[in-house]
């Protein structure tokens, strides 16, 4: 029996970013898991519009994705609990710049992604910034092939909301393109 | 040591879902990773301009987001293999309507939601769709506190792309908004 549960959004697990962006000339960041992929160069990300960073965001036109692993956690979550109004929260991590020049990233995110912002959608409550990947970053002994992201070695946190849960990223157990293929008739 | 991968959405693992339309009149079902959480009450998908499903939703200005479980990788995998101008993916299911009486939902996947069409979003070789959540269904079974999804239980397919990986949600080891509180200081 299905129950119905109103208007709720049960779009999850997601995963969970780290939105890096100068605010006043100051590298900050932000933990957003409400995200998402417009196509292949594009990503979207949610931010209430009372925060910090939006600000920055719209200064600079820029900003970059950062996608923690498990083992960083702690200062991940920490991120999504305190204001960089308040908080020097660029001071915790060690960052790099890319192309852009003013979006800060986290050195220990085993992937990054540069973004030059190419839209805002919106919303009542929510500044939806859709972003232009300029340039992706890895460590290296994640990418297989030269060229693609091993996401069980990257270790992901993965987000929902409603019980306040961290996921860890679980086996990977089919190929897609592939596995339903037998159902063709 | 970070390598460079060029222009390359690496926004994953994301949540693999079955978009659910009627198209001509008869329901029909793509499967689509690349969704997102624009905020509490509207999400996207992106959606390459060829596909069929596109027709059906700006039709009706409906759809559904249905999250299959792990057992259901066969079939779900087999909705983004082939075409619903030449295959009819609607019968491979068990379907019921909502409230909004047009956007087919799959019994058989653990969450639904029915949205209407609120926007979309030009892209150059995709549609995105944003749908504003009218109603979300979910297993019985699945539901706590009355009112909150258990996606450990809900055992849905997260999606990366370059390496056709899916893969299962892994163990919830953490608590949102809480694990960090002891960095505030």
């Amino acid at each position: 029996m299905k129950k119905e549960l109103g208007v709720k959004n049960c779009l999850y697990p997601m995963p969970v970013t780290l939105i890096g962006a100068n605010v006043e000339g100051k590298p900050n960041f932000i933990t957003i898991a409400h995200v998402g992929i417009m196509d292949f160069a594009h990503v979207c990300l949610s931010m209430g519009k009372i925060h910090y960073t939006n600000g920055g965001i719209r200064e600079n036109e820029t900003f970059s994705v950062n996608i923690p692993s498990a083992d960083m956690v702690r200062e991940t979550d920490y991120c999504g609990l305190v204001s960089g109004r308040k908080f020097d929260k660029g001071s915790a991590f060690e960052t790099f710049y890319g192309r852009l020049g003013t979006a800060p990233m986290i050195k220990k995110c085993p992937v990054n992604m540069e973004c030059r912002l190419a839209m805002t959608v919106d919303m009542p409550n929510h500044d939806v910034f859709v972003g232009e990947i300029v340039e992706a970053y890895c460590e290296e002994e994640l990418v297989t092939d030269g060229e693609t992201v091993d996401f069980a070695k990257a270790d992901p946190i993965l987000f929902a909301m409603y019980d306040k849960s961290y996921f860890r990223l679980g086996e990977r157990f089919a190929d897609a393109w592939s596995i339903g293929k037998d159902l063709i008739k």
